[in-house]
């Protein structure tokens, strides 16, 4: 295997698993070049310790194994502000892959910059989604960036020849990584999702083993749990009357998801690479949360910006999903969405049942349904229901005018 | 109270309950006009035989006694081309009584051409959505036809004046029909909906007995239901294998929802008319149906057709609602809808579960997820993972191009 | 004439013609209300000074008359953010009239505010949008005004009648304004617009001595004049070099595009309350103006933020027609343009020559077309053309999946 | 060179040109394959005659050359149905180009598979959209085809290496073809485009020499020709009341076009492969005809259809510029427009002077500027001016509670 292009130092996302430890040593056998690791915690539920310590273990000098707890970041800077936009890709996927990799490859070129690498890398297929979400955002912050990509690269065809690439450069091989996985998973603070072999066909239905963070329907309790969310401009700042930080909250959220059997999807979506894909996700703070923010929103946002958002949400949801977080045209969505939340403040009650989000009860101080509202000085009341007639009326003038011409041409 | 205009003969949406008798009476009284009836059967859950009775004993001739089951037009020529957009409005609302006014309408306007009246009536109030629907329907159907709306002109102001009318006209009130309404109820085979009075306050929890037609989800069976729903060219043509028409169709998934504690919604809106509104509703087998269709869809729509729809749906929705289905546009979006359903032909099994919908399962001969779609001759498979390098090198060209401008400048 | 509710002091948007003239009569002896008169100048060509004459000559007292030049706010508040979208209504339309109101109706409610009047009124027909225009503004602005419209109210019905209460109130009448005018005219800096009268057969050629703001293209000198514009984030700041104030450029603009027979536009348009109407609009340096920024645009603006702008344009123009300036989703949608906007920095150098106005140079320190910026490091090139096969490849995956069914059911 | 893949018999996009010519005796020589030659009349205004000249000279047995003159079909099944859409893009383009592609790639994949190819080829650059446009519907229309693509493949790196190749292998070589061509031109029926070489520095105006289609503004007639243009549903039929062809048409429109000076475009536009490209266009006959289409539909489409046209115009134009005409949401996206044009039937009036087309009249019975449409039986009219102020107070109604909200909170 001869390197695609001569690299001196490379920044590689590294989970600390079998897979991205196989990667690091590739790149150091066949780039011959340094190795910087950056590992993450973005709620994804694994301690980073054994990831620094496998990385020692490869051979990584100390300077060069970089550890950060994202998480709060991760929920403020990323989540929150996607979740303002009511986003839903294909009317269903609440995005959490798709939101957490613009994040993890802003912080690899971040960390190249500090190091003087010239290169970054990272362990996802070529067939998927993510591998295009990473290099769009490695190439958007620093566009002469080297690029990595391992699964695109090597001639490693099997899982044997992983397992024995591994044997050979003493990487410890856990006993129950040495088959092929039923089925892959990533996770995060918003979702875990998983997709591949036995979930590969559609008609069948997800084994009950592949559910990592929710529990099922069935099994949640027969009483339901109701709780109260707190939203300031838009986000969420407290659950049942206390201020939590983002991280904080969304962990609560998914707490709360679990037990209740929350926020499961299995769904047949459309990669942007261009064939479909099955994927089970497990989204159960988000799935409250996406419900409470419609809630808050419904007495606090005026129709002609509720609408205005549900017609470009569609094309936000689909920008972060095909890993445009960091262009142009997302940002000008976002100033468009913030623009609107300004008065998204107040509190959505919700009853949580057996996989139901209930909306039960919203309040606030800038809510628009109010009658007083609508009632002005000396009780003159600014609805009369005099004026629908001429609404209806001049509404109508096109459509009647589209009449006579029917009838005048007597078809 | 004198007439706006003279007015020979009126067709009046008639339901037989005390509001349209009183209605009926007011125009024989104020206009002085020959009254004709209609009364359709959309599956509201009642009889029609005491709405006949009922006109007859108002002095309605028979012969201007006009009643129609529209059950399966409403179902196969408005319910299920909705539902082949996935039609919510705001996100959520399933548009059931938005989508039966036209209809209604359409029918007032033949029988009118028929009997050769002048003028339709109807019982919607000053406030809401469904006069804006009923009128412009009648104007787009009929541009000359004059429209009577008798709650926005009338001086009966109070519930204790209505009475009193009805009193003095010998129009019997039952019992439970003297005081005012706890809320009000519109209803038909896709839904029940209910608003005003102890609905008004969205912060209160909808109180238990304002539902009718679901159950709810904790008192659904503590076993879920398994179906299948089989899907021609967009529309649902059978359950568990057994060919339906389209009513029957839905009144199975009706029953089928409303046991497992499906398709409750508590929702605040906006309405056509300029103020935010608190509603009900209950769509139990039109919940089952919406996430039915995004499963079928999900393996038979190529990516290009499915967002192109989601796109378009809010701007849909919003037309049906505001009540322009007889409008170009709406149409023009139905041309297109329609277009993308060639192929939406297949089965999908969902479990029904105390108020879940789950997508467990999805078949199809027309499936685009199938991995023999994507072999071609002597094995060649179309995906090869070396082309997404090209294909994320181009589309990142642009973003590169700003981040080299960002660093040519020094941002 | 009853009034049609108690006013005590009304600001009436006055400008000293005989139409005002006669609302401000009738508004005093129909209302018996102080008047408050509001003339601005925003460029329509006339001078102030008449309009104040008149007004105290009607008996408005001196500290009851506000006079104000608005141009260089109209300009740059109003006209330029409008440009900044490339805004065009029904493909055609620079949206001259509309952008004037919401400034004059602001001005309007701020002196209503200064003042204590509860009333304010203006002097636009019954037919058209412009009443539309300034009544959702002032609503927007003081939700509990009171608006008087008397084209709307009174019983004046013909101009005989006009011309009676005009001689009966001493309210001087030009002699060229005894009979009926052969068209209308509304005028600011952006524009002239008529309509009416000779005009309303839309199949019939705008003659010659409707126009008052262009010379014709037959009658421009044969010489093209060459001129540069500079832009500065999105909004012009200079011709040929030369800094201007946004009122002073808009000014030179008008003169160049005069005498180059630039900005005449005969069209039939769908008025917001429900007509077609056909007018005729002189727009010459806003027509210079929206090439001009297209140009520059397309070397610093990127293809993603420029299709979004495309995208969303035929919205935003709409709400500017439609009157909905001071609307949430026009302040979300300005939020998104301006956001696109910080680079749109450079100067465009353009032919006019009799009606033609033609790009033929653009550059920008920004430009995104830049052999340089797509090259990098050691000469590496971003583009290579075997990307294009990757890139090709994986675009057409979904198609030829498509066609692979196709083939697959013999279709 | 070893061919990419093994290949039998492939159908060459043939123009006649060198560059084909060496594509033709490349792919001969690289792939030992049979060649077909397609070459089709498109109206670039090249007689057919010597291509199969060359064709044959260059080895190609007579049955393998296959010539179509598929000008009705161009603008009839292609160019016209674009036109129904007003397409443009990036606001000024009229897709000359993009729009032949897709024609001549049917052709040739029906040619292949009547000749049993199994694969095509064309003579796109490996930098620009054409190739995209071949390709994409190559595949679409069959799946499992082999694509030669020479320039992304050979190794032909100069104009020396290409003349000397052709020298090698007997190509014919026009004197003027020995050096690097100034700029590179594609033309048909619709349009003629130029880029590259000269053109590439966008700051520098376009030369004179460039032009072939048009004559220049300043150099055509000092007097006006007026004409007509017949519409019927949506298409152009007719010039000065005579019948026409729609090749026949679009050549006429042509000539008015070339001689007064009509449809120069210097654009700066954005490739979908992903960098900016500088292009100028003539497009004569296609700007007579995109302005008069408006023009018709003014007067005959519903504002409702309108703008709805307006809103997914930008999107239409895209996925042809891009290349996918052959794609679901492109037929989708058509049958939403074609829907609209069943009334798009008049006759519109136009003024063409030294570059300008100047709408000045148009007619059609089915108008919807119609005084008589509005006015109802017993002369009432449909339009009552005292409509419009309930019209205005209910689209007020959200707003002034908006301006309320702002007052309670003391905002």
């Amino acid at each position: 295997m001869a390197p695609q292009k001569a690299v001196k130092k490379v920044v590689l996302a590294y989970s600390g698993g079998l897979d991205t430890s196989i990667i690091l040593k590739w790149l150091q056998t066949t780039y011959g070049c340094e190795v910087v690791t950056f590992t993450a915690d973005l709620g994804q539920g694994e301690e980073l310790g054994p990831a620094r310590d496998k990385a020692l273990l490869l051979g990584i000098k100390p300077e060069n194994i970089f550890m950060d707890d994202l998480r709060e970041t991760f929920v403020k800077d990323y989540v929150f502000p996607m979740f303002r936009a009511n986003a839903m890709y294909e009317g269903l996927y609440l995005l959490g892959t798709s939101i957490a990799r613009p994040l993890i490859a802003k912080r690899q070129i971040e960390i190249a910059e500090q190091v003087g690498a010239d290169a970054v890398s990272h362990g996802a297929t070529g067939k998927g989604n993510d591998q295009v979400r990473f290099e769009l955002s490695y190439y958007a912050l620093k566009p002469d960036i080297t690029i990595i990509a391992p699964w695109r690269e090597w001639d490693l065809r099997s899982r044997e020849q992983l397992i024995a690439f591994a044997e050979q450069h003493q990487i410890p091989i856990a006993k129950d990584k040495r088959g092929e996985a039923p089925f892959s998973v990533d996770a995060n603070l918003l979702h875990a999702s998983s997709e591949g072999k036995v979930l590969e066909d559609p008609a069948q239905e997800v084994p009950d083993y592949v559910y990592s963070r929710t529990d099922g329907p069935e099994s949640a309790p027969d009483k339901a749990t109701v709780i109260t969310i707190d939203f300031k401009e838009g986000d969420p700042v407290g659950i049942n009357g206390q201020a939590m930080s983002p991280a904080t909250l969304l962990t609560k959220l998914n707490e709360l998801g679990k037990i209740n059997g929350i926020g499961r999807l299995d769904l047949v979506e459309n990669r942007f690479v261009g064939m479909k894909s099955r994927g089970m996700y497990e989204t159960p703070g988000g799935t409250i949360l996406a419900m409470a923010h419609r809630a808050i929103e419904s007495i606090t946002l005026d129709r002609g910006a509720a609408h205005l958002k549900d017609e470009i949400m569609p094309k936000y949801a689909e920008l972060i999903y095909n890993g445009f977080w960091f262009s142009p045209e997302r940002e000008m969505l976002q100033a468009l969405i913030d623009k609107s939340q300004e008065f998204v403040t107040g509190t959505v009650r919700l009853k949580l049942y057996k996989g139901n989000v209930i909306t039960i009860g919203r309040e606030s101080v800038y809510s628009l349904y109010d009658q007083d509202l609508v009632t002005f000085e000396e009780g003159a009341v600014a609805y009369d229901h005099r004026d629908a007639a001429g609404f209806i009326k001049l509404n109508a003038l096109r459509l009647r005018t589209l009449g006579q011409r029917k009838k005048k041409l007597g078809l």
